[in-house]
């Protein structure tokens, strides 16, 4: 299991506000049912590698589908194979660490 | 007021594990008293952009005090000028818009 | 066709020069014959989003065959629908406009 | 010595068009007289991460003056102490290895 975080931008939207096409991208993975966190400046999800980037796929060709022109789409990938990476793991180490 | 998220990584450390650099980064924040909030992928700050430029110049220097050779750090900004941005807000005007 | 720039970056590698890892995963592009582009902070490839996402699949898996036991992986992609987009085009507007 | 790529987006701007933009941030490099690169997807500067981090936050603003209501700014630095870092260096170690 692999972490992603992923921000879809569309450009020359003429409005900056971007929550409809924010909406719609999340919207897919509400129906594909994965684990997701929205964050402030991403979304994060966790799953196998080749899923992560096929939903990553789907979610940067959404904009398109509701009149975008052109897209930015940044995708982080964390990958760790020598012990299992969970999005409340990842947090707590950090906590564990700062109030000890 | 801006929204920063950064990811602050030591390259070169014997292990994978990196809980110990990215506390003693997120330590600084706790000292400064600024708003943040930990997410899997990285940690984002609300304030004015002198401001969290000069916070991030301090987080990626941290992992160098504790011993690091190398560091690669990431700084997404968002800058919007029309109305103000919030971490909840953000948040909220997504939820609200896949609900409805 | 769509551009897409990564970044492939093994954690915990003992040594902080990467030069070892980014060759192998560049060496996929040059077997794959994909037009690519080596930049100081990392490689941009130009294709149609599915193939570039299945490359940067391979890029990403890369340094687990090397031995490392975490990578983290930033894949930026620019798709742009209204007219072609060529690194050469990129560049060479951004330099008209500098120099007009 | 550092290096930092930076790449400044104007959001909400009617067109998908961002070269006037790109090239007035741009244009600060060349008044500033620092050593840069265009890449496809990103201008990489090298210096210190003082100097590199007031560069970026002037190529944040740029885009405002212009007009733009929102700004995206990503910035990823790379900072290696253990030897000098040179764009050319980086490139150079990568196909050296990829060649031999």
């Amino acid at each position: 299991m692999a972490m992603m975080e992923i921000t879809v931008v569309p450009l020359g939207t003429a409005s900056p506000s971007l929550s409809d096409y924010v909406a719609e991208a999340i919207r897919l993975l509400e129906q594909a049912g994965v684990e997701y966190r929205l964050c402030p400046m991403g979304t994060t999800i966790v799953g196998e590698v080749d899923d992560l980037l096929q939903l990553a796929r789907r979610m940067h060709e959404q904009p398109f589908l509701q009149g975008a022109l052109r897209v930015a789409t940044t995708i982080k990938i964390d990958d760790r194979r020598d012990k299992p990476l969970t999005m409340e793991g990842k947090i707590r180490a950090v906590r564990d660490k700062l109030h000890q």
